[in-house]
């Protein structure tokens, strides 16, 4: 709307710094409610069996004890899985993981809740539990659901069979990733209130809003009119609050709406860490033809995943990874299968990437591997395949424009100075580079299209003060400032004059979840279909005011022009104005991402409306006495379409970095029996700002027509190639192939000496 | 859109009874927050002074004393005068009434806050007090604001000189009115609370939010974005919580954003009685001139409204009982006068009517007796002058439609067998007969023009209920009710789909105030809006889900039916299609009332953009021995265009006129030295079940082309002839005029022996 972007570009102070720096915001455990109760979950302490009866007596005495619920006292169904019906909101037959809630204890403080929680005594008959993949697919009986194979999607494209006949070599290696946990400062946590007209009001620590309102509403059998779910400000998430709180939350309101009363759950570090869903465990094994010129022609790939002991998210996991299997390059003949297999473990979820950094940990590992199989520099066979404008991607999408692929290549490795890299000059430290170049898939793609739509409402206030709702959520990723700049370059003001307000149910469209990177892209063009409403208005109400045409106003930085004469006025004559005549001065905005042409049975088609593109590269240095390896530099390149705040937009890449590095590093997911052994900061390593290394983050803009004023998604690519490019690194620096994740001194010590 | 009305004029049961029945509606003062302090008012013990000091040193020692609060203590403005800035937030120099407010007493307890409140010594030097219409225009210095004059408005139109020559006789009398207590079960009061971000959340018992969110950011110089303004639900406003919330908002936000703890205020009912607004008390001179047959050809009207301390609204009740003042009758030359003064007494305001029932007894009252003068049946009068389509109001504005005056006057004489009335048949008791025929200006009209627009946002959840967020408020007359009905009928689904949430200023538009018999008329239109924004989407998506053209989809009684082949499918699944195809579900929808030629030098032209009429008959019987009145029947006729909810009508009607009647004959309000005496219910009588006699509701349905479905306003007219109908119904009986209420016994008794 105005010539120039004053907000697009700028790096606007995050708007929510100063509240929690001073510690003014207050979280969720900040709140009390009158009269508020607590909770705590009752679960199974083996990871498979059927449960026989639940005994609250020894707590039942308390003076403390105020409730105990189980299965029999839901309402509604019990079924909280988000996408298939597998699991129960609370246990009533069989238990399937440590952690499988069997009932909600309610007491009148947190911890009298969490001691008497651990005296109900569960019955159990114990079973044999699975919890290997391999395990799980290959068992005949006793499977976990009515078969042990959760979900699965693959892609078969072209003839990889006449591929693989006609490549020069064939190159094939296993891979294997680990359990992550996302490790969110602030567990899980939710307040559910009754309200007056039999309705249940919450506020909880959650990414998706929306999924909590429909768990609700199912398990209470009241309507989704009757639900009202607000985020409180929440301290992280990273998938990990996409499809948990509906259960906490759930089971909260269930408390609530029987006892009348408030009821707060939140879980301690080691409940969270044992009941909650983590990043999946995959194996993967790429076979891959190529011809000597390093030509890729054909790929067979199998991914398998650890589900856990439900569903959840894995098919959208499962989806993802398959889409981008091979990563940004060209390959004409392919095959793809990727399928979850059920497992006696907490469940697996969301996890920022959704199986994109298990995937890129595969395709950057073996590109690297055909590369020096075919002593090939690992960035010139990456650039002899490389998704450029008018080629196809591995699904068969053809690629029109906004593909950054190369540029982030390029840019990045002319900026670790790629081609005249250090020479291991130390006796113990040897140096290593690797590089890792990705495509993300924007927003939800076409398995999960039908719910890819997003909301805003803005309402400019007489004094000329916006608020802004919108359907998606801050969780730390910066989206209060990024819709901040975005409202005030739509409707050309500044930004102080905006106030994004918590997200909430009852405010906006339902919106879909607050994942895949769709913040920016959603939102922003949900804000420029407002504004579209809005300007309208606000120039036909200026063209009165200034008497002149309403093509002649421009609204710029808070000031409203005439271009006839160049008199302005304020924002706030011309709000004022608005309010005194009459003129609707809300609106909401809308977009969803547009129809894709994708064919679900071979998986080919437009799995996504379009890509982001990261390359990164890594310089490890790898102590030969101890193993450890040490991150020296991560450049990273990312295609971003356009960057709305390059102060975010590097908050982001650093810290999605720093989450892949911890992935392929330091944190190191343990269970013995399906107990989580790494359940709290002193056993689970999180990478501490030494452990990280130099960050060069660089912007390649490539402008994607349909991303608002360009942009693309910014929130996960950042973590899908660093594991590959550390790998790749350490790989390179210690002349052996690093197949697996994390890279534990003790193992690259064996692999050194072996 | 539905080809008849299922929802329109059916008698849907209150859908806010059973809560409030069984006692689960939380009204304010059972609303608890974790925190919260609560706060009462100090105020000025004289009626007028000035203000020397406030000595909160009493009080300070007390542990339950947390904070005193003074002008000095506010950061923004100390002004909450709705129209005119004339009023304090807390007076800082000059006291005007008892009452006017000093202080705010923040203590631990609502007992405590009291307590400590009277604790504090206001020291005041005492002036010379003002107390009634007359020592206030007639005083020459000593004026309470800048003048005594607090407003006036007018009507200048034609010649009334010549109008008075032409006349056959030329009819005078006085008429006073007096005070009117709200009396509403439920006291003012509010909790407010600062936001971690800086910002005020009020949940108040409030009958206009978005003054409250003014007035808020008015006071702590904070924006409008940053203030939430909730309604509580609310026991009873009757307008008197129109402009009172403002400042006892106010002054809760001042307290609660400096402690930055919960504040609360309630107001105890005998503080309620002196602090808050009340009826304006008229003064009223008519003098008609009319032709030997009864036809009214000029007037010279004279208003005088007591304003109290403050002005507040009486702005609006000088506008509107000006524009009324003559009733629905032709008169073609007139002058009207409506001038409010300022006195040292609590502060008049908002009640139901707006200055009409004191202009409609000043009107009904001359009529009869210019009836009596004539010898002229009363009836007979009024139709040889009453409004028709194609006739001019007194302000000269052409009435073209939906002019149900006649009707209303024909059908409730008829009912009341107006012609063959009872003798007076007892030798105790003397019965009377009254008529009284009123219109009455819908909405703010051409004074208020430019806060007359309102909104909606209805939600469409997946599942198929549906939320609708509106503007205005349910104050106990039936809005949720109401509006429910109307989105139903707008929809085309069943009522029991739909929600209506608690009024807040964030979710919906700047509706102006819930006043003026506003809602059905505002929010209908509003809603219709919206599902016109809605349909075509709902259509479509029908339209492709059943495979038939969007012109075949008709939606009726929660089914989608194709008009094709008949075929139907379920609301339900329409909405799930709806989410599924990524389809926006909320609309916001918009009205305001046409544009206005009115010019406000003379007072004439479109005062309101149409008129609901009424006719009121009383019977009464007055008892010689006592002087006491009793009202055996009131038949009230009403034409409101539309009856949306016929037992939603007839309540409205029965409480309109039961309150008219408490004003007539019970209620009597008393001060002394500006002290309040009548200030509880053993000394402010209000009308009991005995007291009220029968009444019969009647409905003329004239529709209004620019109502929702036809309908007009309704809220107030019923307590607009009432008083006027008893007035002439005592007159007829007693054979003396009654030119004053209330009507009572002793005067009666004395009239009678006189």
């Amino acid at each position: 709307m105005s010539s120039q972007s004053h907000n697009i570009g700028t790096r606007l102070k995050r708007v929510d710094a100063r509240d929690k720096i001073i510690g003014v915001t207050r979280f969720l455990t900040d709140l009390e409610v009158e009269n508020m109760l607590h909770a705590a979950p009752i679960y199974s302490p083996v990871a498979n069996g059927r449960l026989l009866s639940i005994d609250g007596s020894p707590a039942e005495g308390d003076p403390d004890f105020v409730a105990l619920f189980t299965a029999q006292d839901i309402p509604g169904e019990n079924q909280v899985g988000v996408i298939i019906e597998d699991q129960p909101l609370l246990a009533d037959e069989v238990v399937r993981y440590i952690g499988d809630s069997v009932g909600l204890l309610v007491a009148k403080t947190p911890e009298s809740a969490q001691r008497l929680a651990r005296l109900v005594v569960v019955n159990i008959e114990t079973m044999e539990a699975i919890f290997s993949i391999d395990d799980s697919r290959d068992a005949s009986s006793g499977f976990l659901h009515e078969t042990n194979l959760a979900c699965q999607h693959q892609v078969k494209r072209g003839n990889p069979e006449a591929g693989f006949k006609a490549s020069d070599q064939i190159i094939e290696a296993s891979f294997e990733t680990p359990f992550q946990e996302h490790y969110y400062l602030e567990p899980q946590g939710c307040i559910a209130q009754s309200t007056p007209t039999g309705g249940i009001y919450i506020i909880g620590s959650i990414q998706c809003p929306f999924y909590v309102q429909k768990a609700v509403s199912k398990a209470l059998a009241i309507p989704f009119a009757k639900i009202k779910v607000e985020q409180a400000p929440i301290g992280g998430a990273f998938g990990g609050k996409e499809d948990v709180p509906s259960e906490i939350c759930a089971r909260a309101a269930l408390a609530a709406q029987i006892l009348q009363k408030p009821v707060k759950i939140i879980y301690g570090r080691t409940d969270d860490a044992q009941l909650t869903s983590k990043r999946h465990p995959f194996q993967m094994h790429y076979k891959v033809g190529v011809t000597n010129e390093g030509k890729l022609l054909a790929a067979d790939i199998k991914l398998e995943e650890n589900a856990g002991a439900y569903a959840t998210l894995s098919s959208v996991v499962s989806y993802r990874s398959a889409m981008q299997a091979m990563g940004p390059y060209v390959i004409p003949d392919i095959s793809v299968e990727s399928k979850s297999y059920y497992t006696n473990l907490p469940p697996t979820g969301a996890f920022r990437g959704f199986g994109s950094p298990q995937a890129a940990f595969g395709h950057e590992r073996i590109m690297d591997i055909i590369a020096s199989k075919l002593k090939l520099d690992p960035v010139e066979l990456r650039l002899r395949n490389i998704l450029k404008p008018d080629t196809k991607t591995l699904t068969g999408q053809l690629l029109i424009s906004s593909v950054g692929a190369e540029e982030t290549l390029r840019s990045a490795t002319q900026a670790a100075n790629w081609s005249s890299q250090d020479a291991n000059s130390d006796s113990r430290w040897k140096t290593g580079y690797g590089v890792s170049l990705i495509h993300y898939g924007n927003c939800l793609g076409a398995a999960g299209w039908f719910m890819d739509g997003s909301g805003v409402k803005i309402k400019i206030h007489r004094d000329a003060s916006i608020s802004v709702a919108f359907g998606l959520v801050e969780m730390g990723q910066g989206a209060l400032t990024v819709v901040t700049q975005m409202t005030a370059e739509a409707l050309g003001v500044e930004p102080s004059r905006i106030m994004v307000m918590p997200t909430d149910t009852d405010q906006v469209p339902d919106s879909g979840p607050a994942v895949a990177s769709r913040n920016v892209i959603m939102t922003g063009n949900a804000i420029r279909d407002a504004a579209r409403k809005l300007l309208p208005i606000l120039k036909e109400a200026a063209a009165e005011l200034m008497q002149c045409d309403l093509n002649e106003i421009k609204l710029e930085k808070g000031l409203v022009y005439s271009t006839r004469n160049n008199e302005s006025i304020s924002f706030e004559e011309l709000t004022n104005y608005l309010y005194l005549s009459n003129r609707p001065m809300d609106a909401l905005g809308w977009w969803h991402v547009p129809a894709l042409k994708y064919d679900a049975v071979t998986g080919t088609g437009e799995a996504y409306f379009t890509y982001s593109y990261a390359t990164h590269v890594a310089k490890v240095k790898v102590d030969t006495l101890t193993g450890l390896v040490k991150v020296e530099k991560i450049w990273a390149s990312h295609d971003v379409g356009r960057a709305i705040n390059p102060a975010g937009l590097e908050a982001q890449i650093e810290g999605g970095t720093a989450q892949g590095i911890g992935w392929a590093l330091t944190e190191h997911f343990k269970t013995d029996l399906g107990k989580v052994l790494s359940d709290n900061l002193t056993t689970y390593l999180l990478p501490t700002a030494l452990d990280v290394g130099d960050i060069e983050s660089i912007f390649i803009e490539d402008p994607e027509p349909e991303g608002p004023w360009g942009a693309k998604g910014v929130g996960e690519p950042a973590i899908i190639p660093t594991a590959g490019a550390i790998a790749n690194a350490v790989s390179n620096a210690i002349g052996r192939p690093i197949n697996s994740i994390p890279i534990l001194p003790e193992d690259v010590l064996e692999m050194m000496n072996g």
